[in-house]
C-alpha cells in the first residue's frame, strides 16, 4: 500500500511512530498526482518543489526522539482555489484574478499550518464557488462524469487519493454533493464557527468552510483543531437505540432512484443495527426555505460581486453580473422576509433535538454524479440546511446504478458538530459497509 | 480656502467645472496631512508619490472636454488599516502583520477606485479593530483627547480635513463614535450590503463597513456607488410633519450630561422646525440586547482570532486570547439565545416604522470625548444598533462644555438606507446649526 493510500489517522500514527515521514507521505501524494491529475484535472496550482521543502521543515520540528504537536503534523491537505494561501496564487477560476498572490493564509489555512499541515496545492472550483466557469475537474470514478461542485477539485482530489484532506466551502450545495459524488466525507460544520477571514466571499448569511476526509476519525481530527462546539448532552455510542429522523426533505420530489435507493438502504442498515428510524417530516415554513435561500444567494451575491461589476464588466461571467442586476427581482421587503424565515426554521429545527430525536438522516443529492462538466449537479438536497446553518457531515453508502458512488448525509442542530461527528462516527461502519471500495476500484 | 477644506461635493462641482484637478486637490489634502499628521497621528500609511502618480492618472482619464464619468472621480480617501489595498501594507495595527501586502483591494476599496476614488492611505485603528493595542491619533479639537475608535485614524482624519471621504467598520460602536467625538457625518449602512470581503473579520454578525464625511451630501454620493437600497416608500422633504422617535435607549443610565444635552437639544431644534417629537421607548427585551452583543463578540471573535492565537500566541493582546479562550464562558446555548434575541428585535424594531415613526433619534456616545489615549470612549450607545443591523447615520450637534464636538444618531429600519440618508439631509441643517465651526477652529 502506498503512503497516499492511508486516512490521516493511520498516517499519522505511523509518523508518531517514525515509520513514515512528512516527506515519504508529501512524495507519494504528489506521485499519485502526477499520475492520475491529467485525467482527474483537481489541482490548478502544485509546487512539488516548494511542497517537499516545507515537508522537510516539518520532518526537522520533529526529529528522532521529538513527538509531532499534533496529528496533523506532516498531513497533505487541498484548499480550494478560493482561499488565501500566503505563498500560492487565488485565482478563483476567474480570468479576473489569474495569478493574484495575497501573501497571506486565510484563517483555517493559518489553523491547519500551526498545527504541522502541509498545503499541497489549490484545487479548481466554480468560479467564485459561486458562477460562471466550471472546474475541469473529473470524477474519479468515471472522468466522463462530474466531480460536483462547486469544491470540484477538492472533492475528487481526497476521492482520488491526492491528499487525506482538502478545503470546500458550501454555499448552496458546494460542500456535501462533492463528498457524494466522489465517496467520502465531510463535514460542513455550524455557520461561522471556522473563520471564513480570507475566504472569497459571495454570500455573509451562507457561505461556510468545511472538509473532507476519507473516514470520520480524520474529520474528527480536523474539528478538534478548529475547536468545533462540544454540546453538554452525552454522546452517542452505537447505532442501538439511536432516533434517527429519515427526512425526505421538502425536495423530495427532486430525488433520483439511485438517491431514494441509497437514502432507504442506509435506513434499513441502521435499523437492522438497532437505531430507531422513523419517517420525519418538518413543518409546512421548511418548504419554502429553498426559495429564500435563492433570495438570500442572489441579493448577497450582487453585493459581493459589484466590484468586478465595477471593475471587470466584461469578464465577469453573465450569471454573477446578473445578481449585481438583481435579475430575479428581489425586493428588499423579500429579503427581509426570507431572512425572517430562516431565522425562525432556525428555532424550530434546533428544538427538535433532544426529547424524540438524536439525528436527521436526508440525501445528500438527488442521485449519482451527472454526466459532463457543463454541470455540477443540483444543489437542492443541500441549500436548505446551508440556510439553517447546522453541521451536516456526507457519508458514502455505496454505488449506484453506473457504478458512481452515493451517500447521504447526517444533520443535527447548530452548535452541536462534535456530538454530530461521534454519531457520526457511532453510524459510519453500519452504513459504509465497504470503506475499502475506493482503493480497489481506483487503484 | 484651501480645496482640502472642500466638502467632496463642492469639490466634485469644481473638478467638473475644471476649476479644480484631483493633483491639486490630493496636494492639498497632502499638505494638511503633513502640517496636522505630526499632532493629529490619523495615518499609518500614507505614500505620497504614489498618490500623486494615481491623482495624475485620474486627471489624464477626464482631460479637457471629457467629463469625469462619476462625482467621486478625484475624490480623496482613508482607509481604515484592517482594509486591504492592492498597493500598501494592512497592519491591522498589529504586531503579526507589519508589512503585509496582500496585492488584492477590499470589495470596498474597488468600489470607490472603480469609480475614480483616490486612495490617499492607511488609518490608524485598534488593533484588528477588536482589542490590544489602541491607535496614536488623536482628537483634532483637542489632542490630549482620544476622537473615538476603533475607526481612530478615520474619524480624525475627516474631522480635521485631511480628507472629505474614510472608511470605517463597526463591530460595536466603532464607526459612530469617532463620528460623533471628531464633529463628522458617517453612515453605518444595513449590514450585509457593503461587502466586507477583504475587510479584517471580528465578527461575522456584527463587522459592517461604512464611511465618514463632513455633510450629508457626500455620504449620500457613496450611498449611491455602492446602490444602498432604496424602500419604495416616499422620502422625507424636510422636518416639517416627520415623526421622530426620541429614544433614549435601554442604557440610558449611561448616559453624560453633554450628551444628554445635545440629545435634547437636537429634538428641541427639529420640534421647533415642525418635527413631531416623541419620546419612544423600546420594548422590554430590547433591554438584554446589549448583553446579547457581548456574548456574539465574544464567542465570534474567539473564531476569529483562533489562528493568530496559534501561530503568534505570544504577541496576540491578551483581551484577544481572552475572546479564543473563551473567559467570557459563552455556553452554545446562551450563544444561540443571544442570535435568536437579536433575530426577533430586528423583526420588532422594522416594524415599528411606517405607521406612526419616521426615524429614530438616539445618542451616538455618551457625551463629548475621554481625555486620554487610553481609551476610545464606550460602545454602549452604539452596540445595540450594530447587532440590529440596522443603518445609522451621525450628524453633529456642536460642542459640549470641554468645547469638543458632540452628536446624535438617527437610526431606521433595515434596508431603508437611502430614505434614511434623505431624513438625515432634510434634518441635519436644522440640527447642525453651526456647520462650518471646524473650519473656524481647526484653521
Amino acid at each position: 500500500m502506498q503512503p497516499c493510500q492511508l486516512t490521516a489517522t493511520e498516517a499519522a500514527t505511523l509518523i508518531r511512530q517514525r515509520k513514515l515521514s512528512a516527506e515519504e507521505l508529501a512524495r507519494s501524494c504528489l506521485a499519485r498526482i502526477d499520475a492520475r491529475d491529467p485525467t482527474v484535472r483537481a489541482w490548478l496550482y502544485v509546487d512539488h518543489d516548494m511542497v517537499i521543502r516545507n515537508a522537510r521543515e516539518l520532518d526537522k520540528l520533529a526529529p528522532v526522539g521529538v513527538e509531532p504537536k499534533t496529528p496533523l503534523h506532516g498531513m497533505p491537505w487541498g484548499a480550494k482555489d478560493i482561499i488565501d494561501t500566503r505563498d500560492m496564487p487565488t485565482t478563483h477560476n476567474s480570468p479576473i484574478y489569474t495569478d493574484v498572490r495575497t501573501n497571506r493564509d486565510a484563517a483555517c489555512i493559518a489553523v491547519i499550518r500551526a498545527l504541522g499541515g502541509l498545503i499541497l496545492g489549490k484545487t479548481d472550483t466554480v468560479e467564485f464557488a459561486s458562477g460562471g466557469r466550471k472546474a475541469l475537474s473529473r470524477n474519479p470514478y468515471n472522468p466522463a462524469h462530474t466531480p460536483g461542485g462547486s469544491s470540484s477539485g477538492s472533492g475528487a482530489a481526497v476521492g482520488d487519493f491526492h491528499v487525506p484532506f482538502a478545503f470546500g466551502t458550501q454555499t448552496g450545495g458546494s460542500h456535501i454533493r462533492p463528498a457524494a459524488f466522489n465517496g467520502i466525507y465531510a463535514i460542513k460544520p455550524t455557520w461561522g464557527v471556522v473563520s471564513r477571514e480570507g475566504v472569497r466571499m459571495s454570500s455573509m448569511t451562507l457561505d461556510t468552510v468545511g472538509w473532507y476526509a476519507r473516514c470520520v476519525d480524520d474529520l474528527i481530527m480536523v474539528a478538534d483543531a478548529f475547536r468545533l462546539p462540544k454540546p453538554a448532552a452525552p454522546f452517542a455510542t452505537g447505532p442501538k437505540g439511536l432516533r434517527v429522523g429519515l427526512c425526505r426533505s421538502p425536495v423530495w420530489s427532486a430525488i433520483e432512484p439511485a438517491g431514494e435507493a441509497s437514502l432507504l438502504l442506509a435506513a434499513k442498515r441502521l435499523a437492522d443495527a438497532g437505531a430507531i428510524v422513523e419517517e420525519y417530516e418538518l413543518p409546512a415554513p421548511f418548504t419554502s426555505l429553498h426559495e429564500a435561500h435563492a433570495d438570500i444567494v442572489q441579493t448577497e451575491g450582487g453585493w459581493s460581486f459589484l466590484p468586478e461589476y465595477l471593475t471587470s464588466h466584461a469578464i465577469l461571467a453573465p450569471d454573477l453580473r446578473g445578481k449585481v442586476e438583481n435579475v430575479r427581482g428581489v425586493t428588499p421587503e423579500k429579503l427581509l422576509a426570507s431572512y425572517a424565515l430562516a431565522d425562525s426554521c432556525r428555532l424550530v429545527f434546533d428544538a427538535l433535538f433532544g426529547s424524540g430525536l438524536d439525528v436527521i438522516l436526508t440525501p445528500s443529492a438527488p442521485g449519482e454524479a451527472p454526466e459532463g462538466l457543463h454541470t455540477t449537479g443540483s444543489a437542492i438536497f443541500q441549500s436548505m440546511w446551508t440556510l439553517l446553518h447546522v453541521p451536516c457531515v456526507a457519508i458514502p453508502v455505496g454505488r449506484g446504478p453506473l457504478n458512481l458512488p452515493v451517500g447521504i448525509q447526517i444533520v443535527g442542530p447548530r452548535m452541536s458538530d462534535i456530538r454530530l461527528l461521534e454519531i457520526a462516527k457511532a453510524l459510519a461502519p453500519v452504513i459504509d459497509t465497504d470503506p475499502q471500495a475506493g482503493m480497489r476500484d481506483l487503484f
